[in-house]
């Protein structure tokens, strides 16, 4: 295929710092299954007394790593054991049939042995072509390099290791003080479409040292992921294989948090639910051929639901994506996507923002709008629309990027 | 804004001959509503013992002409008596506040004037930009001309009065005989992107002189459409405006239909059919940007509906559709549209085809697939894909167009 070699005009100079998570190892590795000249294998240990949670893709064709991770964290419920994930790049194990269920199974096998974990606590996830077997054997072969190289600082190679159409590695990181004691929260992105299952899957791996009942952690995950992964999109395309994991490693000495009451967890959400949203915000400014960040947001709509469908159906519309890359404040087309999202606006109430620049009120274009300031404000790469609906009190927010012709040129001009 | 000269490559020689419908009379006229250069609106009139059926847009945002459309057709009911249809292009009189309701109301009782119609029964449809004012006055200064010119034959230059971003005038037409009696059925369609709120709105009139209770032509409409416009898509994204009427004069001769089990009923259904579905499907070989037409037709599903939503799913994946653009055979894409569409999907019974070449089955690539015989296939202009999704016994077929720089150049690449 083509290589796209233009990186986002988002990507950061450098990777970020992150915080070292007691009790967390990491490491990358070169085995080959696609890919030849870079690191194509991560593996994360988690140790003993570790909690697991994770949220994975709706699609009804889930790949063969999603399924053994859902059996998976089924089985080992609330359980504080060690843990490893274990995630290569270059072939999805999507649409293999029985060879990929072995192959995960297999996979996870090589993952428990470099991590120091039982195979049953082994997560795996795999991103890349789909249909074509995963050579598992290279995987297999690369343990014992993944196992010697294993270390707290190995963020970057870890996060390079697991890129496919990426333009940069993503990494994010936070850190809280509860009750006197420094918690991190640190995790690892890939995904640059919303998804392409081929070569594009959105895989998020976070960590922290706090501990945290299983439960607990589940429910902040499903919090989190609804304001952060669930919250973005680039071409509305869904994969066969996303997937966000996020391992409780407990070795920052704190006491556990065993409650939904417990003071400390609006600090630690906070913590959390930032990371989910940085890491998240990276595989949308790292879109494919995105040259803008839209926050779109969506007030006065019925129920939450509605206004987060609202601002789906104006961050997805390609009429609007496509206004976007051509600069052109085209508030047409946002009245056109609150319409079709099926959802109640008040058409003679809907009022229309680009930034702070109030576009249409009461049903038609406001009086002292000026095209010229709209035009001047869609200059910027990072833009925000803001739509109210007229018919209540709840709100949400999503975030897109443009629909350009590098997107076309990423998806099209190659034969696979 | 840049004009795109470029016709679709499914542009035919010349507009087809139309059966005469008799009774009808159409005209066209220059206005200069936007365009300065060209007819820009059409009238067409219907004579006493006419029936008018209508099917519009579900958007939530709908424009003034569609309200007034709905209200008069409400009001109207089964009633036989003229009716008028006139129809403007260069504004869409959409998110125009009072001022657009006053607008429809003035060009309804112009259209009346010219027709020879009662106020009540003129119905408005107007397409172009939104968000500005309708000029009806100089809509209301062609209404001699308008009915000056009113004649049996003029098809074209009502398609054509319509266009917007079409690159060529759309029309259809069938003749049946039911009973000994020759009836006919034709019809003009506007339409480029599945719509594009500021320039591409669907628009179609169809007429026939076939006598028919008022009742029983709504609910041929309703299924017509389900089966045409409603299973057709260019962008996914759904105008405001959306309109398409259904004008029967009576004047064939014919006794009137007036039962739902009348044995002419099949005969006329399938020429009414044949006509909506020929217009839809130019719509879409219209497509902005369109070089594929492609059929996708899904089977084995829980239902009907499911069967559609799955195909939709498919036909509006900017992923699937950039394959076409790039005549990629990329299978993987279809599976994760199947998986996105949240339908009862068999992973390990899916069975994909490219034309009659059997590309996946049960789970994984098929056994004699090449991918050389499916990459030579989707060098066609016109594509077929086929899914069985392994459920049930339902089946539906929608179509649609690939995603290509110039859909991005059309929709992006200019200032409004």
């Amino acid at each position: 295929m083509a290589k796209i070699e233009a990186a986002s005009p988002f990507a950061p100079a450098r990777f970020p710092d992150l915080p070292r998570v007691a009790g967390l190892r990491l490491s990358a590795a070169r085995a080959g299954v696609r890919y030849r000249d870079r690191d194509d294998v991560g593996l994360a240990a988690l140790p003993e007394g570790s909690t697991v949670a994770g949220v994975f893709t709706t699609s009804r064709t889930r790949s063969a790593p999603v399924l053994w991770c859902e059996a998976r964290l089924a089985a080992r419920g609330d359980a504080r054991a060690p843990a490893a994930f274990i995630v290569n790049a270059g072939n999805s194990n999507a649409f293999t049939g029985a060879n990929g269920v072995e192959g995960a199974r297999r996979m996870a096998a090589a993952g428990a042995l470099a991590g120091g974990a039982a195979p049953e606590d082994a997560f795996v996830a795999s991103t890349g072509v789909i249909g074509e077997p995963l050579p598992v054997e290279r995987i297999e072969a690369v343990c014992d390099a993944l196992a010697g190289a294993l270390s707290a600082d190995a963020w970057e190679p870890f996060a390079r290791a697991i890129m496919t159409t990426d333009t940069f590695p993503k990494g994010a990181g936070r850190t809280v003080t509860l009750d006197g004691v420094e918690v991190a929260v640190a995790g690892v992105a890939k995904g640059s479409g919303m998804i392409a299952p081929d070569m594009a899957t959105m895989l998020a791996f976070v960590f922290t040292d706090a501990a945290i009942a299983q439960p607990i952690l589940q429910r902040l995950l499903i919090e989190g992921a609804d304001a952060s992964f669930n919250a973005i999109t680039v071409d509305g395309d869904t994969s066969t294989s996303d997937t966000l994991l996020l391992g409780a490693t407990g070795a920052s000495g704190m006491t556990e948090i065993a409650s939904g009451d417990d003071p400390r967890l609006p600090a630690f959400r906070e913590a959390l639910n930032g990371v989910l949203t940085d890491l998240a915000h990276q595989v949308v400014k790292d879109g494919e051929g995105a040259t803008k960040f839209v926050a779109v947001t969506v007030t006065g709509a019925e129920s939450v639901r509605a206004a987060r469908r609202i601002g789906l159906s104006i961050a997805n519309s390609p009429l609007v994506k496509t206004a976007f890359a051509g600069e052109d404040p085209n508030w047409g087309r946002i009245v056109m996507a609150v319409g079709k999202s099926g959802e109640a606006a008040d058409r003679d109430r809907l009022a229309i923002r680009f930034g702070d620049i109030l576009v249409a009120e009461k049903g038609w274009v406001a009086p002292g709008y000026r095209e010229a300031d709209a035009a001047a404000y869609m200059k910027r790469a990072e833009l925000s629309v803001s739509v109210d609906v007229g018919v209540g009190a709840a709100s949400a927010t999503v975030w897109t990027c443009d629909l350009t012709h590098a997107y076309i040129a990423i998806n099209a001009d190659y034969r696979s």
